[in-house]
């Protein structure tokens, strides 16, 4: 592979586990001839309850992963490791690095109207303020509501993403940031696109819903077509996909987030 | 500490993180003089998702540090460390061992009167089939079925125990064991007490429902009393509690499970 074209080398996209086939799914779907890898780091998800420094370490060994890979882009597709070891990951390697966290961010800062923002996420990502430093770095007028929503991770994985409980649920958590005012939303964790439906419906009209998955896909478009790195059409792109612990569940419930087959995935090590 | 009269020794309990404070709470409420300390590896939680290797390590080194206290008893209060890595533990220490499983396995033996029982448990759980080997290392004939119910370990730190949406998940995972014919049902994970209630009503009064937890602490009690190392009432009996990563998140979560304040609580490192 260290020989081929540079545009013809694949994207190389990482999670702690299955929440960023999601952004993959999208990256898919507005770039469909290029080929594409992904590291699910099952063995040791999840990431938002550990340690920065942690957090970092786990990054970097992925990196180094994919980069033997040889892609052309990176992209973190991992709402803590984005938050917490971009800038080093970037300063780490000679490649183009998205993170999911600023593409998310800068569409919201495009689409409020009325300055008032929610972001819904994990526990571990609405504590960090990461969205909102982003967000009030581009615009320091907008005011931010965060509200961390922790079953939606076990409902999307149980793939009980629409019907009544889905919907009791979300109305449960959404009652608390509709009451704000808001005109946008962030799904502000990878997972989260898969109750989209549920969410708009409850939210209304009046409220846009920002999918970091489709910002990022875009993102990265518009870094190849800068850095004359998009692929060519030729013939099937590659999916390859890793995950550090057993593949069954991940591509049990992959297959959901994705929807597609998962076909060539294959247990690795990518810690010392 | 380690002068002190062996029966005035206090009782070691470690879990992954906040479920074992449901056996403590059980141990407190049936033996209320006896001393206890506590310790949750939040920082390697969840054990369910790592390999055997993996949790025995980890279960040595909560062991160690639990030793190093000078206790009486060893309480393993996690049903993945439970299920892996007793055996390991009870040769490593010398101190009575007592873990989670055995204790339920026992009482739903004692418990069914048609040989039909269901265990409802996390994933990693009911894929060991640790219940169901225990179970029919006491009676071949009992027939088992397990039910993994991903959804209440979520439902259950959240703090949504009661009301309709605990009822609608309940119903939905029941359905399939009720179907079963079962007369027992153990609850095979230490968070599941917490949703009792619920389960209660959903099984019906035909189904005995077995909880671990009491089933523990009445094993503590007999150990204690056969060993001779049942301790006296001597004023306020010793509380500590030690987690592996910031307390804050295991006392708001934790004083649920406990039904009750969460004092001397400090932050450890028990790895090496």
């Amino acid at each position: 592979m260290k020989n081929m074209n540079k545009k013809d080398r694949p994207i190389g996209v990482f999670d702690s586990g299955v929440g960023g086939l999601t952004v993959l799914r999208e990256i898919v779907r507005q770039l469909p001839d290029e080929g594409t890898i992904y590291l699910g780091d099952t063995a040791r998800v999840p990431y938002g309850i550990r340690s920065p420094e942690t957090v970092t370490r786990y990054s970097f060994e992925n990196t180094r992963f994919l980069f033997s890979k040889d892609i052309k882009v990176l992209v973190v597709a991992c709402n803590t490791a984005s938050s917490v070891s971009l800038d080093a990951i970037k300063k780490s390697i000679q490649v183009p690095v998205i993170g999911v966290i600023e593409p998310g961010a800068k569409a919201a800062v495009r689409a409020t109207r009325n300055n008032r923002v929610g972001i819904i996420g994990t526990e571990a990502t609405i504590r960090s303020d990461s969205y909102t430093k982003s967000i009030r770095a581009h615009d320091k007028d907008i005011k931010v509501f965060g509200l961390p929503c922790p079953l939606f991770v076990p409902l999307a994985e149980e793939g009980w993403t629409e019907g009544d409980i889905a919907t009791m649920i979300a109305e449960r958590y959404l009652n608390d940031i509709k009451d704000k005012g808001i005109d946008t939303l962030v799904l502000g964790c990878t997972h989260y696109p898969l109750l989209k439906k549920v969410i708009t419906r409850l939210m209304g009209k009046g409220v846009r819903l920002i999918d970091s998955a489709v910002e990022v896909a875009q993102e990265i478009k518009t870094t190849l077509e800068i850095t004359g790195l998009k692929g060519a059409k030729r013939g099937k792109p590659l999916r390859e996909f890793y995950v550090t612990d057993s593949p069954e569940k991940f591509r049990r419930i992959g297959e959901k987030f994705l929807g597609q087959k998962i076909e060539h995935i294959e247990k690795v090590e990518v810690g010392n």
